[in-house]
């Protein structure tokens, strides 16, 4: 990178003798009289550098042993290999620019409540656990489009603003659109990717998406984003390949790259390594006979819920695919398995550990008179949904894809408890700052 | 791809003399009579069939006769290189099933409305025109990313809810947050990335943006995607550097990528291939003398409308980039020359062809008393800029960054000249359907 950026801390293991000069910010520091030693985090790792009295001269010296947490640093000096010192690597500084001094810094190391660090999410994001974990974020993120890309799956955007919902009305933030009509931020983009199937074969669509839900668990976030893959000739048993290869492709990307963030998550690697291909796929009739043999109250026809979908994931050290769901259970746009009408042909995915629904998705109806029915039986505005029905008339063909939150994969592969953590700038039901 | 997909069309290249099965609707046809030319598309490409009646039974070769635009078909033959057939490559059909049937369908050759093809969005998607325009989308959100990873940017998803305007309180949609208060939909991602950028080094966010304005030219969409990189330790020259290979980069990917999608939307290809660094650099006042001897009645303060960036750009036969314009025409975050407090650290970037700015962006104001001033004299709302103030608080450093328009871009490289055409849905003062 040309301009004023230094080196990058991640990259000094290529420039060990040289000198070189790190920009960052201060994340600690102890002395022992004659020689600071200062850690110093840029964003790509942390290093410690080493200044003593005589390579700083007297006033400088002075000037570091009182610098706050967070102050902004550039430090020039030779790069020496350690193996003692986090990443590796150390700084024997030769001198020292203070870019400007902070003070009182409000997160310290000792423990601070939850709504005090929410409210101070854009510091926050700094400390070593949440930047791991929105690194491990970002790789999941990238590792979703190059996946979908290589396979030949084009991004389609599908919009946030929507004149209907795709599963109900209930759960939509309402916007005023000019005072002239309602709006509503989706929930999903599949029924536009639907659309874009059938005219790029595969594509998938990759945005925020909102539930207006006033639940306050901690898998509930008010926004979140979805990676929705849709295609085109393809059948539930193509989608559950594809949702496997997926996620086998996800995990085994961040093992690869983001072992070092997973370490400061003392992340059970172990747990992680053992989800290779193939998922146990168990269908929604063989959940429920495992439910009663373990004493839950359930009935064929009854959802899953969150403590099931613990049952059933337990039973397993990879992720589970549970498949043809009764149809009542699920939206109207599921295709009905035509072997059983009363299950349709969709699969969950549930994370093991107890992480919970990862994916959903399923083969959609593709018969233009079934959908008209399911859309009436719905109870849903016909009108709205003459466009979708278009899809039926004109070139209909067997389609299937599935969503998969990424708060909830970014909880899973970071061993983290609440999806508060794995999103930049959480939205709950009493959250919208910073 | 396992399962029951066909084989691409994209790829019958590398499977001359083989039987292959293409599954894909049916775009045109015409017959001899004797032989029918189907041409099939699949969402990678368009194929002729071509079909004799004694290869495929009297029957079917009837059948094939009545096909309607759109119907849906898995033809199995054999792949012949043909110079004259679209895309090089045609088959000899040995069966053909058909999938579903389509009459009507509403898109014919004849000319539509705007208004038209709109309503039908859904299906216009699949006209060889927009599909190429929405290949080259793709491209474009593909080679950005790749840019921004590959030189260090970690993407850093900003919130789409947002509790305060970014660029004053104009021009938002407002959502009731569960009849508690009210949020608005983010115009930009920006503030949030500057508190990514002293956490991460460098990130970028990537999404859509909302403008809720009452204009209804060629360049408004309400609905956009923006990508937005933030640097720490980076400075106005530094951006400018970073925009101008970020641009290079993507028009190169699209030349070398996308050649064929251009040349169906009969794109001057030499236009684009003179897109090569270094772009010209002109400064606000440089550009008001330019102005004024081209006979604009235009004073220094001014902003510049879509005209004069016209005629500026004009001048050039690649992107310019217009640097430091008078403090007042920008937002309350840039930071001021200090070499000439009345000009801003920012810069504009304005496409070749009259296609319009499609980057703005520029160094932040990283000293907290003059940004909270700022941000007074502005009659901003204070207390919803605590957290941002935060930023200059504690370890304020020089940083930078901007924002690119997707759809200005998509316009620009298609050469396409309304921003209607450059999303799959796009969101208008009129238009919120499909």
């Amino acid at each position: 990178m040309p301009g004023m950026s230094g080196t990058p801390i991640s990259e000094l293991g290529s420039r060990v003798g040289e000198e070189v000069t790190l920009k960052g910010w201060l994340y600690n520091r102890r002395s022992s009289g004659k020689i600071h030693f200062l850690l110093i985090r840029d964003g790509t790792g942390i290093c410690q550098c080493v200044a003593s009295r005589a390579d700083l001269g007297a006033e400088t010296f002075e000037l570091a042993d009182h610098l706050g947490q967070e102050s902004a640093l550039e430090l020039t000096g030779i790069v020496r290999e350690d193996r003692r010192a986090p990443g590796g690597y150390e700084l024997s500084v030769k001198s020292l620019r203070l870019v400007s001094a902070a003070s009182d810094y409000p997160i310290t190391p000792k423990e601070h409540g939850v709504a005090f660090l929410l409210d101070h999410r854009h510091l926050w994001v700094r400390s070593s656990r949440q930047h791991a974990i929105l690194r491990i974020r970002s790789e999941i993120e990238a590792a979703c489009r190059d996946f979908l890309d290589q396979r030949g799956f084009i991004l389609f955007d599908a919009p946030i603003l929507t004149p209907a919902a795709c599963e109900g009305t209930t759960n939509l933030f309402e916007i005023d659109y000019f005072g002239e009509r309602k709006a509503y931020l989706t929930q999903s983009g599949q029924l536009y990717a639907e659309a874009g199937a059938f005219a790029f074969g595969k594509v998938y669509c990759f945005g925020p998406t909102f539930r207006a839900e006033k639940s306050k668990t901690r898998r509930h976030l008010t926004e979140f984003w979805m990676v929705e893959p849709e295609a085109a000739f393809f059948e539930l048993a193509d989608d559950m390949d594809l949702a496997e290869d997926f996620v086998a492709y996800i995990v085994g990307r961040v093992l690869e790259r983001r072992r070092a963030e997973l370490a400061v998550l003392e992340r059970d690697i172990s747990r992680l390594e053992r989800v290779s291909k193939p998922f146990p796929r168990i269908s929604y009739d063989d959940a429920i006979a495992r439910l009663k043999a373990k004493g839950f109250a359930i009935q064929w026809g009854d959802d899953l819920g969150g403590d099931e979908e613990t049952a059933i994931s337990e039973e397993f050290d990879r992720p589970v695919m549970i498949h043809r769901y009764p149809t009542q259970c699920k939206a109207f746009y599921m295709k009905q398995d035509p072997a059983r009408p009363e299950v349709a042909l969709c699969v969950d995915m549930l994370a093991p550990e107890g992480y919970g629904e990862i994916i959903g998705g399923g083969q959609r109806e593709d018969d233009y008179e079934t959908l008209k029915r399911k859309i009436e039986s719905h109870q849903l505005p016909m009108d709205a949904f003459q466009w979708y029905l278009d899809l039926r008339r004109y070139g209909s063909v067997p389609h299937a894809g599935f969503g998969m939150g990424i708060e909830r994969v970014v909880c899973w592969l970071c061993g983290v408890h609440h999806v508060r953590e794995a999103i930049p700038f959480p939205r709950m039901l009493e959250r919208l700052e910073p």
